[in-house]
């Protein structure tokens, strides 16, 4: 599944000026060397990919050990959030400050080619790289405790029980200022050497798609209680990414 | 988005015996901290979360920075392959062994709780921990070349354009033996706190899946080229998880 660089969007010289506020600066770290085609580094095309998410895999190492572990994210302008148990191993060595690779990947088709050489995949990702601190202001971790409800729930953090002492204590929140990031996209078809175009095989792109599905009522609920508002968007059949972006674009106004 | 441990299904204390042939040992670095009741080392689950995936996110290291790079994946009994251009950095740094952290990870619910503590995810994931070698012997490599097209598209290997001598050296296959590997699920409904159920809030589990479309031919198709055998597990609307497990069972007939 390697493939030969796509010409569907060259990544342009002036991508290489990077320091704008509205590009990220390309160094040694987020240079995109494989298929640099490939490459976005204009932050609208960054903050797409990450507002299509929900769950992040971050890299982080403890004691010489890398570590891989999927977590719950979100985005505020450039700072970026998760959170977890104040115990955890995790977010214990993260609190201290940790360089990390936040990584969001979307897998969007999977193509088929003539020969084993071009198979490929079309996809969106960002890598994005930071230092972690832990959110001690008090008025940052009572912003994030609703901000992280509300990023992907519009309007919900005023609907449930509020949290209590405890719970804050038990919950830590993690920030990383995106130092440097570098977004990542096949979008194309299928891309042959051009004599395979002439062999007998089939070739193809079978599109992948997240999907929500019907939402299943707590069997406890209480009779009578409508969907919130904020909720409409969860509507089943659409596509998780495409919900995700909107409600951060109803969130934060300007993705 | 942290909640309490569920009781869905507890960790057995057997677990922590570990080191038989169908359970991965429990280590320091494997071991689930955090809701151990979610924890998985029994081989069976751990292989069908990674055989339900055609990328995972792998962590590692390179001059003290940690990476997170998204990379097709599969696994040959204990053993996992992914493969690069022979020049990218990935490749290159892991070629010469490094320690690394695989984890592949299936969204499969938003579970929406009647407080911001209970709001979870529900979803399936494993972190396989090992150090990569590059794969150096002829016959292995060759018979990961096909065996990284057969293990998705079942057949397809011999139906396609034999790789080039160019194509192979431009190819650098990376293998990972599991050392230890650590499964982590949450499968269950809404759990909140006994006296929130009273409350009158919303409360409910979406559910999320990863579903296959029709596939598009290469608009260069050349006319009556059927659908490939192999290729029927593909249908449209099916999930992504469940072809590739089922391609797995086909190539290696016990998953």
């Amino acid at each position: 599944m390697t493939d030969s660089p796509q010409t569907d969007s060259p990544q342009p010289d002036s991508a290489l000026a990077g320091t704008s506020g509205d590009r990220y600066p390309i160094t040694p770290r987020n240079r995109v060397r494989r298929k640099p085609d490939r490459g976005r580094f204009d932050k609208a095309t960054v903050y797409d990919i990450l507002d299509g998410a929900m769950v992040a895999h971050i890299a982080y190492v403890i004691d010489g050990q890398p570590y891989c572990t999927p977590t719950g994210l979100w985005r505020e302008g450039d700072r970026l959030y998760w959170h977890g148990s104040s115990a955890s191993r995790m977010i214990r060595a993260q609190a201290q400050g940790l360089p990390v690779c936040v990584t969001v990947t979307h897998l969007d088709a999977i193509v088929l080619a003539r020969s084993g050489f071009h198979h490929s995949v079309n996809y969106r990702s960002v890598m994005a790289y930071g230092t972690t601190r832990r959110v001690d202001d008090p008025a940052e971790k009572t912003a994030a405790l609703d901000g992280f409800i509300d990023r992907f729930f519009p309007g919900r953090s005023r609907e449930i029980r509020q949290a209590t002492a405890q719970e804050i204590k038990a919950t830590t929140f993690i920030a990383m200022d995106i130092e440097e990031a570098s977004g990542k996209i096949r979008s194309t078809h299928v891309s042959d050497d051009e004599a395979d175009y002439t062999l007998p095989v089939w070739a193809a792109r079978i599109p992948v798609t997240q999907v929500v599905g019907e939402a299943e009522p707590c069997p406890r609920q209480l009779p009578d209680i409508p969907v919130p508002p904020g909720m409409q968007i969860y509507r089943p059949g659409r596509r998780l990414d495409e919900v995700l972006q909107e409600a951060a674009r109803m969130v934060y106004a300007e993705g």
